[in-house]
């Protein structure tokens, strides 16, 4: 039987690497000349957007269940996800030949429903205001012998988003530049812990935070507290695919290792931050995948004549949204 | 003196790789594994809009103005353009410490007039129903001893091009794949000319076309008649920055050779494929830039089966017309 709770190191990050070896895209790490001039700073945008699936879910959700046994492939995965994850562990599923159910809240994007349906997974809808997903997951997996591949508590999941770090260090390599530091949007911190495990090796001398939306920072306090903290009750975000309870047992271990810190942005502050992804970069961010970005723009740390690399997690949001944001009416 | 009026070859764009390498951005080579299993074909998006000012012409721009003699350099150089050559040449000449000034639109897209000052350039306009860009920009050249840098008909611009087309046989070669097919958006027809030559050397089995607006098919009929031929006047097209009267003549010289044929596609069809290029590759494609995936999508080929590579060559589109288009507003 697989292990999911070990916690995982550098080493397992490196197998995730070869394993995922030609099945990920290799996505770029981009620089805006405009911009860099404008922040007096060098910063790298690693394009996550451009995975397949549209965000770095399919990383670890495809170490994950290329591991699973014969008789676990044949009986089925089940995952709950505000979308990312689900998008990621259901094109993984296809592409291994594993029947997949994934539980989703029911106002989840319409984007994510879509082509969570569309890479053939059976989705299971809930109320995520007042139904539990741990519960009903557990219930569904136990009726039906089905693997849970939680979204980030799992060993090889956080291995496999690790990779993002792996091709970040590589990439700044054959530019032959060290950064000084990257930042990670971190929803229950699978991206941020599996990155700073290659980056703490890789690129030691490069500090790590992590980005949240701000009411929903729990990482960022965790870490200034050294324990973990959830966030309260009665917020809302546009950052659907960040917006988790708090800190990951198995991430957190991680994280209050090898994270310098956490950063919190404002809603207002990621829609900025979008803004200037399509301007500069070309590039359609969802609002939870732009956090990062957003803390660097708007001077959450002082990289002025620095280097900094900010992820951008994943570009999954409705059209609709996106055009409210683009013309300023939404945030 | 540099002659601009050679015809290029591949050992031309060969040279223009060596000179960019490292200074071009490599731009990813896309596929969408959902997108792929709609068309029953594999298709690949090279993403030129993720080149340094967001468009292909950045590479052209710089090979041409890197070799100019210092006396040239010093003495700065002109350009006309719709905005993306604009962005090119002033970028590179900020590079290379050149004074640039650049004749565009006066209707030009606001984001292109606005970049092409940010890079340095001082930027005159001119009304392109009423006013010829080639004569104002004769006396402009000749009045303060300026290099004129034309946007397709130049030897170097067009081997600058073609380094897009070395880069696409490289990463088909690293995939392990040959392409069927390459279409590649033309408006005089520098980046098709440039990069029909680096592939029918290097992938001698793909074939090329060119894909234009509908009643700015200047390349298409002047292919089917062996002879160029210009657009009758009175349209206008989304597409800005494709809309050249009719095809170079060194560009043309090319292409007669190179190519299988030419395809054209309505704004409609344009529309479609940046909604497409939203959803499927997170990428946003300006109009012009879209021209070429939008003849795939819309099955102005039978690529059933086949492997496909269409060049998205820029994503400089206004916020409020890029919303109009998501949203179905506009075509």
């Amino acid at each position: 039987m697989l292990e999911f709770d070990k916690t995982p190191s550098y080493q397992s990050v490196r197998d995730a690497a070869a394993r995922l070896n030609g099945i990920v895209v290799r996505t770029p790490l981009l620089e805006s000349i405009a911009l860099n001039e404008k922040l007096g700073a060098r910063l790298f945008l690693k394009c996550e957007t451009l995975q397949h699936t549209g965000s770095f879910k399919f990383r670890g959700a495809y170490n994950t269940l290329s591991r699973l046994s014969g008789a676990q492939k044949a009986a089925g995965v089940l995952a709950y996800s505000s979308g990312n994850h689900a998008q990621g562990v259901a094109l993984s599923a296809k592409m291994l030949g594993i029947p997949a159910t994934i539980l989703m809240p029911v106002d989840s994007p319409a984007i994510k429903l879509e082509n969570t349906r569309g890479y053939g997974a059976r989705v299971v809808t809930y109320d995520r205001y007042s139904q539990s997903r741990e519960e009903i997951g557990a219930e569904i997996a136990a009726e039906y012998n089905l693997t849970l591949v939680k979204p980030y508590d799992n060993y090889f999941v956080i291995s496999g988003q690790g990779t993002t770090g792996v091709e970040i260090a590589g990439q700044l390599l054959e530019k032959n530049i060290r950064a000084d530091v990257c930042v990670s949007p971190a929803g229950g911190g699978g991206l941020v812990a599996g990155t700073s495990l290659a980056l703490r090796e890789l690129s030691p001398k490069t500090q790590i935070y992590s980005a949240e939306p701000e009411f929903f920072d729990d990482t960022k306090r965790s870490l200034a507290l050294g324990k973990r903290v959830a966030n309260e009750d009665g917020h809302r975000s546009i950052c659907d695919a960040i917006v988790t309870p708090m800190p990951g047992e198995i991430t957190f271990g991680v994280n209050k290792v090898t994270l310098s810190g956490g950063l919190a942005v404002s809603d207002a502050e990621t829609a900025e931050a979008m803004r200037a992804a399509f301007h500069y970069f070309k590039c359609v961010i969802e609002p939870g995948g732009a956090v990062a970005f957003a803390a660097l723009l708007s001077g959450k740390l002082d990289i002025s004549g620095k280097t900094a690399v900010a992820i951008a997690s994943g570009g999954n949001v409705d059209p609709a949204l996106y055009c409210r944001i683009l013309s300023g009416e939404a945030q």
